[in-house]
């Protein structure tokens, strides 16, 4: 039998000895489960980026994965910590927004708030609830516990507002929606939102005042120092700096305005 | 039957292929194994800092873990690498006070000084002993070895002086352990050791002349920005910066001097 | 049976969702299969830092090990993708000069080009063939797929030039390979270079104008602070500052000659 599938996602830091507390504790309910570090590098209490890098990287998981996601600002206090399955996947999470991006367009099918001490560590910290709580109840649900069993069904979680962009007869104006570790500027325009524009290479990407001449079909299209817009992976417009940061260089953070125009 | 478990803690920063050098080797003598990074982001050559992490983060492994641990200004020199039980935890370090925090309240059960060459990769670098001694040794201690095999028995390990706070009748003064990952200031001072001094939410911390009236029960208790006292997922003082770094709001660094009084 | 071993290789950043998203559709395809990072931490689009640290860490793996490297400027253009093998390893990565150090000694003895779509994930995107072609096609050989279903073979893989020290018998001039993550320089100089020349304790090393006498064989040959040449775990010529960085401490970067010479 396969064994089953955990991912960590926390603001801990890359090599923090906080997420190896974690995987300690997991391990030591259920030592066959194999962990797979989905990001600790989420900047420090950003609710907003965890909840991007969830719904780029989880999906692709195979089906049944449990994710544990832990950018907890309100730890101790009286926030929620929930299971949720969407889509296919699982998750754990403090009831913040960090799953709100995710289930934006597919609402949860089950919802669990965890009430239920007995799959906890014994004396929880009040400070670190992703190895108190979260760890161990990922380490049962890995062993094959029953998520009814972790507390009372809920019918909703935490929805943070995202902004969506707007579109009229002469373009979309939307926002750079984080920067990345190449400094690619992650915008929420979509490919779909220009189809109506017309051809890509054709239309100009307005971002903080920088003016960009039509998008590229990929980054080896343009010489190395040249800013391009282009669609990424995820089919999101990004805009990029040849071999280079296009943060640094445009001096535009998360939240910029970015508009698409026609000539 | 469940594969055995190799942790590794280093100061060669994350993402070092050094580490992968090691995991290589490791999986060449024994591939049965499941490794998990604990930390490799230990400052180079901070005994403490790996101390203090190993302390934290392997008591919660499985029993039996295997815990290689490589901070070895060093290496090369004549000291010994030994093999170490304390606890349920085996450890494979340089004697260099790396497990002398671990060791403090629970001397090791079995020491054992890495001797016999036949378990070392052949022909060990003079620079490198993590992966040509350590990884090699802990993966046949992996496949089954018997650790008495790995050399001569010793009675002590090297045990580095661990400042320990000081009590009198009206508060007690320690001192900054280290700072994390989020900036928080963790101290050598236990919740244990203020028991005496009457309710946390009246008590004055004092570190670095920066004075905190009260020692709160979570971050939530008080707002963005503020810092605050509280105790950590470990029991320990910790002074934070509500969403923020507490070392730089206060320019403070490991060794600063904290006092807890009464008011 | 033995789960498969995959490697991964990247200038994603250490704590890159990228590289979850790669794991993603490897477990999705193959779920039998053990992870390893071997480095996230090559400097962007860096092919010949990503080619040393692939010639260092790959070869210690196990005979058969999968190692996916992912340093790709050229994505989205006409560059190839390539499956080759090496040694008793297994790579996958853009035909860029990756594998160039690597192949250096010992030619490929089997190269495939990746152009089979079937092994691909459908529609994969123009800007991330780590995720789309080369982690599903890794994760198809995993499941023991034949490498020569993968498309056409191909005789030559692209090969850098990979300056070679020059010998005299006064002296060897090479250069600075690389920065390691402490700030150790490493050079293309190696031990065997330098055979002639006398006993290495004698001999004076040239880097940028700083002139250090003789090479030592460990760190704990010297003072802390003081910058002194020893060979690294490779056998390489390498210049360091005990328990410091030469690299801040002399200012030099990668390229800096390094002659090396009889007193």
């Amino acid at each position: 039998m396969s064994r089953s599938l955990i991912t960590l996602t926390t603001d801990f830091g890359s090599g923090s000895p906080y997420v190896a507390q974690m995987k300690g504790v997991i391990l030591s309910i259920c030592r066959e489960v194999d962990l797979i570090d989905l990001s600790h590098a989420i900047s420090p209490q950003s609710i907003r980026q965890g909840a991007v890098s969830l719904a780029d990287a989880t999906p692709v998981f195979p089906a049944g994965t449990i994710h544990v996601a832990v950018v907890d600002p309100g730890v101790g206090t009286t926030r929620r910590i929930v299971y949720a399955e969407i889509g296919e996947q699982r998750y754990i999470a403090p009831d913040n927004g960090l799953l709100s991006l995710l289930a934006q367009g597919q609402p949860p099918e089950l919802i669990v708030e965890l009430e239920n001490t007995a799959y906890w560590v014994p004396k929880p910290s009040h400070t670190f609830h992703g190895r108190d709580i979260m760890a161990p109840v990922a380490a049962h649900l890995a062993n094959g516990l029953d998520p009814k069993k972790l507390g009372s069904g809920r019918e909703t979680i935490v929805m943070l507002d995202w902004p969506q962009p707007q579109k009229s007869s002469s373009g979309v104006v939307g926002e750079v929606l984080l920067v990345d570790s190449f400094g690619n500027l992650i915008t929420n325009i979509n490919a779909d939102d220009l189809e109506t524009l017309g051809e890509p290479s054709s239309l100009v990407v307005d971002c903080g005042g920088h003016n960009i001449l039509g998008i590229v079909p990929t980054y080896g299209a343009a010489l190395a120092g040249e800013v391009v817009a282009l669609f990424d992976s995820q089919g999101r417009l990004e805009i990029a700096k040849v071999e280079g940061s296009a943060a640094r260089e445009l001096h535009i953070e998360a939240g910029e305005r970015v508009a698409v125009t026609k000539p």
